[in-house]
């Protein structure tokens, strides 16, 4: 076995974890359907109660006027910057390099929609006021992301986010957000899903990243936005005639969840303290904002591995199943706080924290 | 209640239905996931055992080299296109006029990718060699729905498709399947599935028409094309974290259905003879080719309307939910045949067709 596979197995076979909500297996499914009536109705391309009532609720929760469920979000936000581009008769928008739209989509906004894009801001750090105002592209369009996921979620102030939406306003520019783990910065900003929304003219948020569901996505906005979006998302052929295995699961763990985010997110601090208490270990932000966090390490991977393996495999803690090389000869990993970091006996995390540190010494000094 | 409501209610109320498998109702997804161990791991993004092996399956099943699970065939089918213009550098395929891409897609094809669409053959009868030999356009693609679910599940005979097929080779014209309902004909053409989609150079299968999943399909051919197909459906958002819930219905239904396809199609023969001996009523085809077929009424909907409603109110059998007013001032509806109908007592049917008859000739002779 080589060390990689080392990793990844002292990972699944430790018997606790610190991040997530458990294994996504098909129990998640049995879960959610278990006291469900089996003579609920299926929805039937995008009509019937499961859809529209979720619907209705999710439009309640993020304050707009309409809401219409996605089998993903990819769909969702392409469709969104394409109506947002259309209307305005410019085939251009604005976001950060490291957006989801850019790196993760096999080009789908520029293949399907020659839409241009505009990178704002660099990609260590979030988009700011002074980014926006540099701009000289007419965009139709800007999109943020709550937090930027792949910095390690890190956000901008209220305080600015407040800033860009009032300059969008006035240059004429659509305000996107990228809220595929909206709920989970909630509890930094100290403000509801809506009062966050309302300075987007359109939210996507997702239900496998916090909320543990199994797929989909809700995309919101006022009512012409949402029936344009759902011609587009039978277009794509995202008009399925049956998307309840996504929108009841999606419902039973919002219920389950959405309320502990305040949680994981105080969780997510103090165990990135117990990171950046490690010899040569920082997280990313250093002070979580969210639920999130990276972990870095300052050498490579094939050096760090042997490392957390070892660790995983005294304590049965695990930590990570991978890590990822940086341009910079160090690596590093992501962590998302879920239901499991709040069982795992407090004394065996601090014990593998100690281990880790006396280990990273040994090896790194 | 008006009598279009009438017709619904009597419909739903009733004991018996002569069509599909029974309720689309969430019973249909706890029955597939009943037996399921809950520890089976979720597949991620295209990978892990539960759609790979169900992809492999299907590829074996159709004599493809490869095969790729989609959300829906909306996204599998205008991809299949797409790749073949890309292949020849023509932006342009012919089909039925009333193939599901040209009626059912809000135009998806055009709008995603520009592909220009030549309609082939008239609405009233399927794409015939003279057809496709007169074609002038140099198109990348050819698409043959099997059976053409709009005109009651019609087919060219098996010997029309291979000449199809070789002419199209000879003239390197890329030959697609809309195979949403293949299983259903393989009965009419006494080939396996193999067999006829060795005529094609991509196929595409449903998994909620005789089969009675929840929502998917298989898009199948060569190695490079589905490579290709991944590549796009990551592009269009259908790359879900997981399709479990689509995939695992599927596989127990295909298992539950599969080898069932011979009686739907002895039993269609046989119901759609007796709405033939009914008075002012045709089915078309006359005699079925498949599990399905269109049932005509001589007169318009309203007329037509609370006389199915009073069979159906009178016998418990449900015939139909609806009807759809033509062009010509007459009215029609479509059946498929599945599970249902064998569970209803003969002399139960025979009596509501004796009924049916005798309510017809009072009310139009």
């Amino acid at each position: 076995m080589n060390q990689t596979n080392a990793l990844k197995e002292t990972y699944y076979q430790s018997k606790y974890q610190l991040a997530q909500h458990g294994k996504r297996n098909i129990q998640v499914l049995k879960n959610a359907f278990e006291n469900k009536d089996g003579k609920l109705e299926s929805d039937m391309y995008g009509a019937g109660q499961v859809i529209e009532e979720f619907q209705e609720k999710m439009a309640a929760l993020l304050g707009k006027e309409k809401a219409v469920f996605f089998p993903s979000g990819t769909m969702a936000q392409q469709i969104a910057l394409r109506i947002w581009c259309d209307e305005k008769g410019v085939r251009k928008v604005a976001y950060h390099p490291l957006c989801h739209l850019e790196i993760h989509e096999e080009d789908g906004l520029k293949e399907i929609h020659h839409i241009e894009t505009i990178l704002l801001a660099d990609k260590s750090r979030v988009i700011e006021m002074a980014d926006v105002a540099e701009m000289r592209d007419d965009v139709a369009c800007l999109l943020l992301e709550l937090p930027q996921r792949e910095i390690g979620g890190q956000l901008p102030s209220f305080e600015i986010l407040k800033q860009i939406s009032e300059y969008c306003k006035k240059k004429g520019i659509k305000l996107h957000l990228d809220g595929a783990r909206l709920l989970e910065v909630l509890p930094f900003y100290q403000k509801s899903a809506a009062e966050v929304s309302a300075l987007f003219d359109s939210v996507y948020i997702s239900f496998y990243k916090g909320i543990g569901g199994i797929a989909g996505a809700i995309l919101a906005g006022d009512g012409d936005f949402i029936a344009n979006a759902k011609i587009w998302k039978r277009r794509y052929g995202g008009d399925l005639i049956s998307l309840y295995p996504y929108i009841i699961s999606a419902d039973y763990y919002f219920e389950m969840r959405s309320t502990k985010m305040g949680q994981y997110y105080e969780e997510a601090k103090e165990l990135a303290a117990l990171f950046n208490s490690c010899h040569d270990i920082t997280t990313i932000p250093l002070v979580p904002v969210s639920n999130m966090f990276h972990v870095h390490f300052l050498y490579a991977k094939e050096k760090v591995e042997p490392v957390l393996a070892e660790v995983q495999q005294q304590t049965g803690i695990g930590i990570t199943s991978y890590l990822k090389d940086t341009d910079e000869n160090t690596c590093y990993f992501e962590i998302s706080l879920g239901d499991q970091y709040g069982i795992v006996p407090k004394a065996e995390v601090k014990h593998s924290f100690i281990l880790l540190d006396k280990l990273m010494k040994q090896k790194f000094n």
